[in-house]
């Protein structure tokens, strides 16, 4: 159940993952940040990891009560800062990288997972208005969502339209004053309504009149759950409401809202962007929310580790302690190497995302190729760490109080939303591969060629890779073979990218202290078992369609 | 959230690769039983299924109280006879094949699997006393485990003693009148206490005055709840109590209970089999309940693949259901390959249950080769297959009303209980892999690449399997290298098994029914792309000990 930042790990990966030094001078800062936040994670949010579980969020008559100690714990996030590290300055951010953020949202969702998807959406609903909000929205809300004080939504799912964006139905009219009544009903709104702030920014999607049918036709408006007086406060509500919240496998910190907009007609929304422009603006929100869930794989995946090796040292059986067993060591090992692992891509993910935020053309390209890589992989790891949690726990990991239990049901959730691992999958096939002719995907390859030649294991994988890909972007496969073998081909180079990087911390991890040690051994282990696993992907990454509609749907539940 | 007995899978197994004609010579009768099977367990469990999840099994006060239902459902039980089918006819049982009832207890547990477990030790109680029980013994439990009237509980684990079963503690003295005193405190017992029937008969594992340390030490005990009054009804309680019972994730219909025998000095247990003969009497207990256990996995995956069918029909997305989209559709495939594989696999080793009760010494040596497979395999099978069935059923997944949440649940214990699947691996290495110096493998591998030698992918996965086994029982493996392999061995060896078995399947399957169609189209995929997944093991199965103790647990854990 204890939680200890990985900060030695963190620092490590932001030196040689992220190369921090070329984005930041001041080395102590780097430091500072890492050594706080984790501090203030496992001081304030750590602790409310298990009331949040077992008492959770609570629908009371379209309110929604959060758990004893939840107010004053945001309280503290707000005070301290946490969350503006990376936002824009001119609206009170402190315009540090989103490589730094991206620590800072690690050790809260490794403290408690649920709590910190409030922290999750805002930095989105910030960047979204950021770049395409007009002045007069971006000096009244982002000064608060920068702090914390508000936080942001993101409504895109309704009962018809959840991976089928384009199928949504609420409706954006007109009024006198320049902003929009919206009307329509969203579901699966994370932190869509709680009382640990005093408003709520909902950014919405929506159907003006007139606009075509599908995903064209979409705008992005902003819709607070308090319209602001003339002096900036929350005033008068905004015929938002919400219905209910969901019963859940897991994250029951997380209310999960059903809102309901313009029930009674006032419901005012502003546009945010052009109209018709909702996809890209949401698009500028999600991507770095993907980054962000594929984190979360990570957080659940260290939390688990430790909580795992910690039992194992002192569950004894068989006249030894169970992390002396073969088969229990494996699993030690595994769950270190994934999760180093999936922190390698993602951390890396985020280093382009500065670059990108510098001008780089080719960090941004290699990071819309890895993007639903760390999503997707990410989260799967996530899933697969905690599992094995539960099982090095043997009988007790089943039984709800060691906490193992929580981070199996917790993480489930994260291959699911902010676009299901699949449709990550279909967005690597058609849309990363392609560019620039295959060229974004060649170039990666060439990195990893060049930087671990002498790691045999990889050098098939890649290989393997690249043929996969050379299938698909050539005549010969299908639109529905290249789907058919999305998933194992992310699989494939999501493990090739991390058998990189762990490869190159592995040679920088040169001495003899306990943590270079570490680091090499779990690369080792990485890069001679998971990676060769992955290349028995390649027969499904290229088994083309056929066989899966070798019968149709009804013979299939014959 | 619906259930349909898969009767005509159910049959056409038994026929392909039980060969159950060989053992049954009524045909209509395993028809008989396929059908009422179903239709019972789909009748009275199944409806029970959310109930059992929401309410659960309650304790109040050392009882153990059941919901609403149940009570009637079990009687159902008891008087429908499917509790006896493989049972001696001495004792009132149908003394038909293990392999028929091995199909019942599908049913049952696809149906509702935690108010199964009630139905699932009874069968090892049985076993344990008609192989070791006094005639005494036998007379007096015997015709009340068969009917089902009383159930049968296994006594092993101890809070100091799980997989090291050696380290219990609990105690048996011998009495003037030729029984013993048990006194001790047992944890994890499934269906201890409860309030279904009229008598609870615990199988208690525990140690002698003077015994030695160790497994060696250890006997087993008949401990009924209440002891037999002279005409055989319950009488006098026998100071058994349930003093907890576990908060767990899932299979919250089955009370997992603390159990506290002797508190008063008053409980009485008599031996079965010869002092210090327990873990003998035990295994001849825990043998089946291994297969059982893995046909857990086959219950959970065939529910969770039918739901996911049922909903990826229904739902649309983009224009068509979800089922129609390839990465979905990929999903849906590996489900049902995966479930058939792991049926394929427990049916076919319960078959050789029923040849080894026959005399038959090569079924036997199979049965013990294969045991170990169908526990890990089976149950690894159903927690993959349950997430899958989560991920189809996207946001909906997440949410506890669809069902699909619970299955991912209640799995989760399956890799867990009755030996965790490390043991079930160690099992394989250590006392299989070397039975008759390594010709049951090589056997079993001869078999496999008679009958499937056009089957490329599987011929490689054999020769890799042979490779390593090789490696192990050669003189370079050391014993902690041989343990470092057992899992991805146990994987590999498993998919071959059951590649073999569906390849047979799909020859069998030649016409143009949508059955055989569909039988074809799931053992391609099997073959194409599940098989070489698991050749990309060897890597991890051949790797060796060292790779995992490169740095000790505390530099591991830095």
């Amino acid at each position: 159940m204890t939680y200890t930042p990985p900060a030695a790990e963190q620092r490590f990966v932001l030196d040689q993952v992220v190369r921090i030094g070329e984005l930041v001078d001041d080395s102590d800062l780097v430091d500072a940040i890492i050594d706080g936040a984790g501090a203030f994670a496992a001081g304030e949010y750590a602790p409310l990891n298990r009331i949040g579980d077992e008492i959770g969020a609570r629908w009371e008559d379209g309110r929604v009560v959060m758990p004893e100690g939840f107010r004053a714990a945001y309280r503290a996030f707000v005070e301290s800062g946490w969350g503006s590290i990376s936002a824009p300055e001119a609206f009170g951010g402190q315009g540090l990288p989103f490589s730094l953020a991206t620590v800072v949202m690690e050790d809260l969702g490794t403290a408690n997972m649920g709590f910190s998807l409030i922290n999750m959406l805002t930095p989105g609903a910030i960047e979204a208005l950021v770049s395409h909000g007009s002045p007069e929205l971006q000096a009244g809300y982002l000064p608060k969502l920068v702090t914390g004080e508000w936080n942001g939504t993101m409504n895109l799912t309704e009962p018809q339209a959840g991976s089928d964006v384009g199928a949504l139905r609420t409706s954006a009219t007109p009024a006198a004053d320049g902003s929009w009544r919206i009307k329509g009903t969203k579901i699966f709104i994370t932190f869509g309504e709680h009382d640990l702030t005093d408003n709520i920014v909902h950014l919405v999607l929506a159907r003006t009149p007139g606009a075509p049918a599908g995903t064209k036709g979409i705008s992005l408006f902003l819709v607070p759950k308090f319209r602001l007086n003339p002096d900036g406060t929350p005033g008068e509500f905004n015929d938002v409401r919400c219905v209910s919240i969901e019963h859940k496998l897991g994250i029951h910190a997380s209310p999960t809202c059903t809102l309901s907009f313009g029930d009674h007609g006032d419901c005012h929304g502003w546009l945010i962007g052009d109209e018709m422009g909702g996809m890209r603006a949401m698009f500028t929100m999600m991507n770095n929310a993907r980054l962000n869930v594929g984190l979360q794989g990570v957080q659940i995946a260290e939390r688990a580790t430790q909580a795992a090796l910690a039992y194992a040292q002192e569950r004894v059986q068989l006249g030894r302690p169970i992390v002396e067993h073969p088969d229990v060591r494996r699993m030690l090992m595994r769950m270190r190497a994934l999760t180093q692992g999936a922190r390698a891509l993602i951390y890396y993910a985020a280093g382009q995302v500065d670059r990108a935020h510098l001008g780089d053309a080719a960090a941004k390209a290699r990071l819309d190729l890895l993007t639903p890589l760390a999503k997707a992989w990410g989260t799967d790891v996530g899933c697969e760490v905690a599992s094995l949690g539960v099982q090095v726990h043997g009988g007790m990991g089943f039984v709800e109080e060691t906490g193992a239990a929580q981070h199996y049901r917790d993480i489930r959730i994260a291959p699911i939303y902010e676009g299901t691992n699949g449709i990550q999958a279909a967005d690597l096939v058609n849309r990363k591969l392609p560019m620039q002719g295959g060229e974004v995907l060649a170039s990666l390859l060439a990195d990893i060629r060049a930087e671990a030649e002498d790691e045999a294991a990889l050098m098939d994988l890649v290989d393997r890779v690249e043929a996969v890909a050379r299938w698909m972007l050539g005549n010969e496969a299908t639109a529905e073979d290249r789907l058919a073998g999305s998933y194992p081909l992310l699989t494939m180079l999501s493990v090739a990218v991390a058998g990189w990087l762990l490869a190159r911390q592995s040679r920088a991890a040169a001495g003899d202290t306990p943590f270079e040690q570490m680091k090499r051994a779990v690369a080792r282990f990485f890069l001679h078992r998971i990676v060769p696993e992955a290349a028995g992907l390649a027969a499904s990454a290229r088994g083309g369609a056929g066989e899966l509609y070798a019968v149709s749907a009804e013979v299939l539940a014959a």
